[in-house]
């Protein structure tokens, strides 16, 4: 989707990407670059021939954007940045140091570390430090079991984070000039399903106060990275009415898709303007309420025409099918978006229009 | 942009194109076939290899088109349609036929036609039956000037047109589905240098009735027309008020570009539904007014970047490069379009945005 937004700008795309070409992006016009985005000489090919290189997935390896950086080479958002936050638990020391509110947690490195956690936060959320995505990173625990622990690690480093209960989750999205100027879309509601973005939709349906405070953590959070692009905070709007930081997405973010549809300009659109140095846009919504679901597979091949048939007759209906050629268990392999008069209908819609394509 | 709404529909689009590859289309993922829009053996190879076959620029081999259906192969719109509108004098006899209302014309085959034809109408302007874009195939004549006309035809048949005194161009889009239901646009008013689309904006500036009076006239005509996708019927506003039909663009339109910031469903994504029996999508207005910019060559290359950087410090500015590798005189290489409050404004932001980017 970036890729969609940069060659009508006038600009060419070059796409890192290990899936055999082509890839999503190189279908939409990129060209691709088969390798591993841990790769480093691939990322200082990819680095020396660009005006500017960007990442869209945190899995990437800093230390060799890192380099590039040090090599004089134009890297956005700041690749420093980016190592801070792909070790979950640096991200949460980081954060807590500067006064962002975020769920209670422990650093794990011992079974009585665990017991002493359980025993003080009562039931925990074991997280991976590196390298979990869409959820596969976790796992919920009630009691202190070392061995469940150590299997689910793989000698990995873990902490623990108290569970809450949960009103819903909310993302902050951002853009960031590298004039530092920011515009802040609205509060957007996401609802998660086993750890992968099920649904979102904006505005949030959460009283006016709270989107304000969600707005003021998501804009304190982000002030303290560095760097040009948009940046999501995901957070927790807990039973008790608070709002916790749960986790920063230094990049277009999944909850932000509707902004294709539901804003002046999209948040791939910013991300490109941002990173190029270019002025952000206007976020003016252009419908009431957005809402989008995520088309997760396994699903291959081109779209189902019967259902995209079906949920076009419901009125104002946008697919974005990614064009993935594997389709792994749970894999995003599109998007749907729909506008609609409130928030309600938005996402009422959209999982009728979901139902209908993935039949 | 056809294939950039097809592709994140899980949709594949080869195209025919003879410019050097990846041409626009083969930029934003489409499959190129190099070669010539009059080649019968290439039009069958697509066709056969295609679900649907359509184009969106109309010389191109209608007989090929037609022999392609009576194979029993689906090519939207209709060939049989295109074939009377290719002939402009064909097209014109046809409108006048069915009482749809045109400039008063006359066909002419010696020179003593053409004497009878400026005694009769008056100044005139002379056109060639086929083959004309852009203004290429027109010419204003105050006088019976036989030489130049010869000249000028190139052995091609012509036809003379009473030139008119205009207050505006308007253009009326329709989108027609396989089950016939239709939408239509709001009437878009375009203004013409040198017979070619500079700008466009909708809303229309032109009183309600008028634009009442343009819509009807667009339908009326448009069911005339056989098969599936996007029509654009392009008319004169002359000073007296009268409302004629100028030539009928059986594709989508350059005029309908500012369908892609303006309206909830796009004319490229109408196309496209209609041709694959989709539904129609909705067409509501997504500011009150867009303007569209041509950006037009000799220019080459990727966008000025200073120039891009100053536009887009207007608000709800979209620019779209077409990406075309060579830029012969007067081609048409981009456009852009703004959203803004009023119509006015709206052409104001354009014309100054094209400045910028055009430098």
């Amino acid at each position: 989707m970036l890729t969609e937004v940069a060659i009508p700008n006038g600009m060419e795309v070059t796409v890192l990407d290990h899936t055999d070409p082509p890839c999503p992006a190189a279908q939409v016009g990129a060209r691709q670059m088969i390798g591993n985005l841990g790769d480093a000489d691939l990322i200082s090919k990819l680095a020396s021939g660009a005006r500017v290189t960007t990442w869209e997935i945190e899995h990437v390896n800093a230390e060799a954007l890192i380099a590039q950086v040090e090599l004089g080479r134009d890297v956005q958002p700041s690749p420093y940045t980016l190592k801070i936050l792909q070790n979950k638990l640096s991200q949460k020391k980081f954060l807590d140091k500067a006064g962002i509110p975020v769920p209670s947690y422990r650093e794990i490195k011992s079974s009585s570390d665990l017991e002493k956690a359980v025993e003080e936060l009562g039931p925990v959320i074991v997280k991976r430090q590196t390298g979990g995505y869409d959820g596969l990173g976790n796992l919920a625990l009630n009691s202190a079991n070392w061995e469940e622990i150590d299997k689910f690690s793989e000698g990995a480093g873990i902490y623990a984070e108290k569970a809450l209960e949960l009103k819903t989750e909310l993302s902050v999205i951002m853009a960031v000039a590298r004039s530092r100027r920011r515009v802040t879309y609205p509060v957007i509601e996401t609802e998660q399903k086993d750890g992968i973005c099920e649904l979102a939709v904006a505005p949030a349906r959460i009283p006016h106060t709270k989107a304000l405070e969600a707005t003021e953590i998501g804009q304190e959070t982000v002030s303290l990275l560095h760097g040009a692009g948009v940046f999501a905070v995901e957070m927790f709007l807990t039973t008790d009415d608070e709002i916790l930081v749960n986790e920063i997405a230094p990049r277009v973010h999944n909850s932000g898709h509707l902004t294709i549809e539901g804003h002046a300009t999209s948040q791939f659109e910013q991300h490109i303007r941002a990173i190029m140095g270019l002025p952000l846009g206007p976020i003016d919504t252009l419908a009431p309420a957005a809402a989008m679901a995520n088309i997760i597979g396994p699903r291959d091949g081109p779209v189902d025409m019967a259902g995209l048939r079906r949920i076009l007759t419901h009125r104002d209906i946008h697919v974005h099918m990614y064009g993935k050629r594997t389709a792994p268990r749970r894999r995003k392999m599109g998007h749907l978006t729909v506008r609609a008069e409130t928030a309600d209908k938005a996402i009422e819609l959209a999982i009728t229009a979901r139902k209908e394509i993935s039949r």
